[in-house]
């Protein structure tokens, strides 16, 4: 079966069978700031998830790990605020998250485990629930299709710009579309999922495809991007099926929704790590000829999540030695004299010693806003991975220190 | 065998049988900016060490393991140079760190395998022997008892200031001292030992129990602490024990000798702390009731390691929220409505949920110069650790975005 993955226009509406409402109900302080959204299918369809692997789990996690469990993976809608991340909240957080899907169902006609719940923002403050009731009743009467963009925007907390994305995906079996959005943007070390992910097909998935399509992109996209270290208490990411254009993905047409899930996350993720607390720089991390993909990803992750790694990008300072002794002290078992180090397609490093004399080239590159390090192991293995992550800056200290999460 | 450890005057000279001195070679390249210092016993005694487990090791580091192993736990002297780490330098390399031992040896009177090597500054710069041997000499023919304070000045780096320490042991077999130095002060998680620490004794200690007193004392001190979770190429700290009064550590002595190890070790490690690259805070996060050691040390240095904890510090911000996060992205498994999290002796989080109230205490605590974390599991054991680290500030970025490792 031969595909094709092109870019089109919007983002988490662009799949035929969406529409979405966002408004400001109150739970951010400022004035008219989006902080409440409704993204709802047509009808009932199916949904996948992946969650924080945080013990401390916000309540609206527990809540949709519970509905996905009991609706056998079908979900009509997802219900979403920013500004409040309803996490240590106890048992009137789980009231209020429960609420969050009951008031949803009902305003759009659903049973409530065909909604799913997701909070971003301040852990430990209850939602005021006299604001996000009427908010949600509010969006759900106000849905339409042409308001995915809101979406991505009344999802964002620190997030200094929206992301969101879409692809069509042509077969010889017709066209569908998948679209998607994702705010970040500190507390970002997902595992499982990313801090908040929402996926959408117009194509018909059933669950366990959906579920396997959203893993394995996951995997290698928002489970490859670091901004600093932290996995959150309210990391996830979900994936909605519509159906609404009549293509029915099956094992044969699976590779193509799979590869239409790893471009939209892919877009996504890197925009995570863009709009990165601070960030002025993306850093692409790419280790190479590791004995295990774990291997790959873990030199590549240490790396990327080095203060020192990261706070040289930042000056533009091709310290290659900062890259070895992470490398090092990874915990996989590399020789060091077999490993070489490119910044910027420039080799530092190789046999145990510098090539010093091409230090200024690397310098130019890392001057740049776009970073590439490539660590070859030469550990006799054929596996790699790519990680991204974004430079250290004076400013993520300036919001980490004056921010309250 | 009852015994008391009492602080004393002095650093690494305190103890009787020997003697060290510093000078500028011309390492460094600021005039008289000290940058080598030697530290000689009187006669050969007994030495244990402890070395990175980093793979990309220094020279210096590959060099003291061997000549560790081939004395048999015996030696002489130290040398130490700071400015350069002589890391990733190749061949070239451990010539020139073999060299420095050799001309030490030549210059005191005693075999090359009795003069351990350190070196530390920037990675994949190779030494100026023309410098460094004239240096050796220089240094070997001024040794005196008085010196121990220039040799903590000796081997600063970007540390703020110099770290020694120093304590007299008395028991009723007689008294003996323990004295030390050490320098951070980026790049610092150490993992068996820390950047660069020298201890002495005027003891005698047979080399196995030199060596385990060593390991014992390095496991709640310089393993315990870290500034920015990094483990260095060159970290190593070594004992040397001259026997210069006449008291034999034995099984009986050692608890003893143990103790003092634990209090020179101690304040280093946290003197290496308080100078961490932009700190300005030190912070003491202890862990209790974990079910295991390892747990206990896996929830506190996670917290320590966490860049958004330490930021909130730095912003004297109560976030208990990141606190709980980060102890449940550890990997160790507790129940977080058992948990309980104090800042300041200030209960902020028990039962899964947080006291609000109770946050202006703890961000009065917050403003001061020292901070304690405490964090209570509740996981129905009795295991705790303590680690020590300090707040990120923007200063970290700055000098790491500028100074060349």
């Amino acid at each position: 079966m031969s595909y094709s993955v092109e870019p089109a226009q919007g983002g988490v509406t662009a799949p035929d069978g969406f529409r979405s409402a966002s408004l400001h109900s109150g739970i951010k302080a400022k004035t008219g700031a989006l902080d409440l959204a409704v993204l709802a299918a047509d009808t009932v369809g199916t949904a996948a998830g992946l969650f924080t692997t945080n013990l401390a789990k916000a309540a609206p996690v527990l809540v949709s790990q519970r509905h996905l469990a009991k609706s056998g993976g079908r979900a009509r809608a997802v219900v979403v605020n920013s500004g409040c991340a309803n996490a240590c909240t106890g048992d009137d957080g789980m009231a209020n998250a429960l609420r969050m899907t009951t008031e949803t169902a009902q305003a759009i006609g659903c049973a409530p485990e065909e909604v799913l719940v997701a909070s971003t923002g301040v852990i430990g403050v209850g939602l005021k629930m006299d604001r996000v009731v009427p908010g949600i009743r509010g969006a759900a009467a106000a849905l339409a299709r042409d308001k995915g963009a809101e979406m991505a925007r009344a999802i964002m907390t620190t997030d200094p710009f929206p992301k969101d994305h879409a692809v069509v995906v042509r077969t010889s079996r017709g066209h569908f579309h998948v679209g998607g959005t994702a705010k970040g943007s500190g507390m970002i070390e997902p595992n499982m999922a990313t801090m908040l992910g929402f996926l959408t097909t117009d194509a018909a998935v059933p669950p366990a495809l959906l579920q396997r399509a959203l893993q394995e992109s996951a995997r290698r996209t928002f489970n490859a991007i670091t901004v600093d270290g932290e996995c959150s208490t309210n990391d996830c990411v979900f994936a909605l099926a519509s159906g609404a254009n009549g293509v029915t993905v099956d094992e044969e047409l699976y590779p193509a929704l799979q590869a239409a899930f790893y471009e939209v996350s892919k877009a996504l993720a890197i925009g995570i790590v863009r709009g990165g607390e601070g960030a002025t720089k993306l850093i692409t991390i790419s280790v190479r000829h590791a004995r295990t993909l774990a291997d790959a990803m873990q030199v590549a992750k240490t790396i990327a999540n080095s203060p020192l790694v990261k706070t040289a990008v930042h000056g533009a300072d091709p310290n290659w030695g900062r890259i070895v002794a992470a490398a090092g002290r990874s915990g996989v078992l590399f020789d060091v004299d077999r490993a070489t180090v490119r910044v910027g397609g420039v080799l530092l490093f190789e046999q145990g010693l510098p090539h010093d004399d091409a230090a200024p080239e690397a310098a130019t590159h890392l001057k740049g806003s776009e970073v590439c390090i490539d660590v070859d192991l030469g550990a006799g293995g054929d596996e790699s991975a790519t990680v991204w992550t974004c430079d250290l800056s004076a400013e993520y200290v300036r919001i980490n220190g004056e921010y309250r999460t």
